[in-house]
C-alpha cells in the first residue's frame, strides 16, 4: 500500500509504474516514472536516496537503463516499491513529484533496429484473402515461423506526433502504369511494440526460455500504412515506403514485471507444432515460456471506439519472436524494438486494421457523429489504449498512442 | 602534387583521401584518412594545424563528421589537400601519420539505418528466373521504382569480421515440413553501399538533385545471404533471416568527391520513364543528376577471382535511390547506410552472387586450386575490391571487403 494519495483502482498504481522520458517546460528530458496522476523525477530522487546508479535516468533516453539489464531492472522496481510504500521515504519521493499535465513527454528510446512481425491468425488471413484473393491466405509457412521484416527505425516517433499523408507509387487497378500523389488507402496497425534491453554476442541465439532477460517491457505501436503505396512495391522485397514514413508508439513502457500477471496460454500451436527452437517450457507456476498476454485493446477512430482487438487472440508469443529473431545469430541491441503485427481477433468489432474494418475499402464504417469512413481523412484522430490484468486485481493502463492525420505536402 | 613521398599511381593517393577509423595498440578508436600506406590521424593534426572543429574526428565514428554536412565535407578536403601538397604544412602532418600496418581498422560509422536495394536489372532479372521460374523474372513494378527493403543494423560489421554460418529453417523440395540446421546454401552479395550525412525533417523529401548533399561516400558491402532461409521465408514479407545475421562494410569510405569524376550515364530508363520524381535533371557538365558510377569490382574466393561485376551496368541511380526512400516523407540520418543490391552484369562472369556464378547450385564453379564450388563451404574467404578512375588520371581504391565463413554453432 503507497503512502501516496491514490485510488486503489488507479490505472497507474502500484502494480503499474511504467518508465517514459519526460521533460517539463524549463528543464531537459530525462527518465521518469508514473504514479497516479504525477510523473516522478527518478534521478533526483534516487540521488537523494543515496542510490550510486542515478545517474542512468538524469539521460535522454531509456536506452542506458535498459542496457543494465535484468537483474538492474529488477532492483530498481523493488527500490521502486520500497520508497513508495515507506513511509519513511516521503521526504526523497514527494519533491521530485510533478504533475503529469506539467510535463511533455517524448520518445521513451532511442531505437536501435526495429522489427515488424505478423503473429496475429486472423490478421494475416484477412490480409491474405484482400491482397492475395486467389491463393491460400497464410503461406505456407506461416505457422512454422513468426513472419516479420525489418522497418525504419528512424521514423519511429513520440505519440502525438503528427502525421503526414506520405505521397508515393500506386497502380490503380484500372490504370495501365503506376500514378504518382498522396496515399488515398492511408491506415493504422494496432499492434504492442516490445523494447529490448540487454546487447547479446553475435552468433548467440536467445532461447525461448532466457528471452525475459531481454523483454524490458511494452509499449502501444501505431504502424501506419499506405495500403496502396504498399501494394504496388511489396513484391518481392516486402513493405517499404508504404510504412517506413512513421510508426508511433505510446509514451509509457510498462514493464514486463508489471505485466506478469497479464500472461496467459497463447492460443494453440498443435498443427503443426513448431520445431523445437521456437517451442515453450513448462514454467514453475504451470505456465508456459511461450506465453500469451491477456491485454484488452481498444481503437479510437475520432472520438468513436471501432474496434476492440484482444492480445490474447495472438499465435506467436513475444519469447518466440525473441528466440527466431536471433536463432541466425543475429544479435539483439538495447533499445531494439519489435511491434507483434496488427492484433486482430476472430471477430469483425476485433479487427486492428481499417484495411479489415473496411474489408478493403469495400465496407463502410460508421462512426458515432453519423459520418464514415473506410480509410483516414486528413483531420482524422486515432487513439490506441490498453490495459491489463495487474498484481492488484485492479486493471493497468498501456497509456495511449495518438495520431493526427496532416495533408500531403503538395509537390509537383 | 604532394610534398609525401608517393606513387603518382598510387591507388591512396591524393585524388582519393577516404575517411575510415582506426586504433593503435596503444590508442582509441578515431577517425583517419588513408594517404599512400599511411594513416594521417586527423584530430591532433587538425588541432596542430589550428582547425577549430578537430575534435569532430577524436571520435569513435563518423557520425558526427558525417553530421555537419556537404559544405564542412568539402571544407574538410580542401583543408587536407592543402596541407598534402604545402610543403610548409609537413610539420603538423608528418608526426600524426601512422604505418598502415600498425593500425586496426574498425566499423566506420554507427549504423542508422539500413537499406538494402536491388537496383542491378541483370540481377534481379536472373533472381527472378531462379526464385519464381514460373512468372516472368522481373515483377511489373521493377523498372518503375528502385525496389528496396530495411535491412539489420545492428548486425552490419566490420571487414575481416568472421562470419558464422547461420542455422534455421529451410523447406528441401522434398520434404513436407521445414526442417532445422546450418544453412547449406551461403552466399554473397557484393554490392556497393552509399553512407549518408547530414539529417533531414520529417516529410521533407529530398530530390534526385538534392541527393549529393547527403551522399557522403561509398564502401564495398557484401550482403551475406542464406539463400535457404530466405526462399523460405520471404514471402510476403520479405528477406529476414536470411540476411540479418551479418553484412560487412569495408573499412574506408570513399567520398562522393573523390567519385566525380567516375560519374557516367546510367543504361538507359525509356521503357518506361519513371515519374518526374525519379528524373535526373541535366547539370552544368552535360551530364545528369541521376548518374551511374564506373566502378570496377573484382568478387575473389578462395584466391580465384570468380567475377568482375561492372557497376557501370545498374539500373537506378545513387541519387534516385535516395529521392525514392525519401518521397513518402521518411527522414534521413548521419550514419544511415543503403547498398545498391548485388551488382551483376550481363556476362556470366559479371554475376555478383554465388547463386547466379553456380545457377542455383546446379552449375559448378572451379576455382584456381582445382577445387568446385556452389555455395559457400566452411574455411573459405571472399575479398571483395574495387577501383574507380580518379582525378589525376590514375586509378583509386575502394580498399577490401573481407570475411571467412566459420562453422554453425552447434544446437540441438
Amino acid at each position: 500500500m503507497t503512502w501516496l494519495d491514490l485510488p486503489a483502482d488507479h490505472p497507474f498504481g502500484l502494480s503499474n509504474l511504467p518508465y517514459g522520458v519526460f521533460s517539463t517546460a524549463d528543464s531537459e528530458p530525462r527518465v521518469g516514472i508514473r504514479i497516479g496522476d504525477h510523473v516522478l523525477d527518478l534521478a533526483p530522487c534516487a540521488e537523494q536516496a543515496g542510490m550510486e546508479s542515478y545517474a542512468v535516468w538524469q539521460q535522454t533516453s531509456l536506452n542506458p537503463f535498459l542496457a543494465l539489464g535484468r537483474p538492474a531492472w529488477t532492483a530498481a522496481r523493488e527500490w521502486l516499491v520500497e520508497v513508495l510504500t515507506n513511509p519513511a521515504r516521503r521526504d526523497c519521493v514527494e519533491p521530485h513529484l510533478i504533475p503529469v499535465d506539467q510535463v511533455t513527454m517524448h520518445l521513451p528510446i532511442e531505437v536501435a533496429d526495429y522489427v515488424d512481425f505478423y503473429a496475429s491468425e486472423h490478421h494475416a488471413t484477412n490480409v491474405g484473402r484482400l491482397f492475395r484473393p486467389d491463393s491460400e491466405p497464410l503461406t505456407p509457412n506461416w505457422k512454422h515461423l513468426p513472419i516479420g521484416y525489418h522497418g525504419r527505425s528512424g521514423t519511429v516517433v513520440a505519440s502525438g506526433t503528427d502525421i503526414v499523408r506520405p505521397s508515393g507509387q500506386r497502380k490503380p487497378p484500372t490504370e495501365p502504369v503506376p500514378v504518382f500523389g498522396p496515399s488515398v488507402r492511408l491506415d493504422i496497425e494496432a499492434e504492442l511494440g516490445f523494447i529490448v534491453g540487454g546487447s547479446t554476442e553475435l552468433g548467440s541465439p536467445v532461447s525461448v526460455a532466457n528471452s525475459d532477460d531481454h523483454l524490458f517491457g511494452v509499449v502501444l505501436l501505431n504502424d501506419w500504412s499506405a495500403r496502396d503505396l504498399q501494394a504496388w512495391e511489396y513484391v518481392p522485397l516486402g513493405p517499404f515506403l508504404g510504412k517506413s514514413f512513421a510508426t508511433t508508439i505510446s509514451p509509457w513502457v510498462v514493464t514486463s514485471d508489471a505485466l506478469r500477471v497479464a500472461r496467459v496460454p497463447l492460443p494453440g500451436q498443435t498443427d503443426p507444432t513448431p520445431l523445437p527452437y521456437l517451442r515453450g517450457e513448462p514454467t514453475d507456476d504451470g505456465a508456459s515460456t511461450a506465453y500469451g498476454l491477456d491485454i484488452t485493446y481498444e481503437v479510437e477512430w475520432n472520438g468513436t471506439v471501432v474496434s476492440r482487438p484482444p492480445y490474447r487472440s495472438m499465435y506467436w508469443s513475444p519469447a518466440q519472436m525473441v528466440a527466431h529473431m536471433t536463432i541466425n545469430g543475429a544479435t539483439l541491441r538495447s533499445g531494439d524494438l519489435f511491434g507483434s503485427g496488427t492484433i486482430s481477433g476472430p471477430e469483425k468489432d476485433e479487427r486492428g486494421s481499417f484495411l479489415e474494418l473496411s474489408w478493403g475499402g469495400q465496407e463502410d464504417v460508421t462512426l458515432d457523429d453519423g459520418s464514415t469512413r473506410t480509410f483516414l481523412e486528413d483531420g482524422d484522430t486515432v487513439i490506441l489504449r490498453a490495459t491489463a490484468p495487474g498484481a492488484d486485481g485492479t486493471r493497468i493502463s498501456l497509456s495511449e498512442c495518438v495520431g493526427t492525420i496532416r495533408p500531403a505536402v503538395t509537390r509537383t
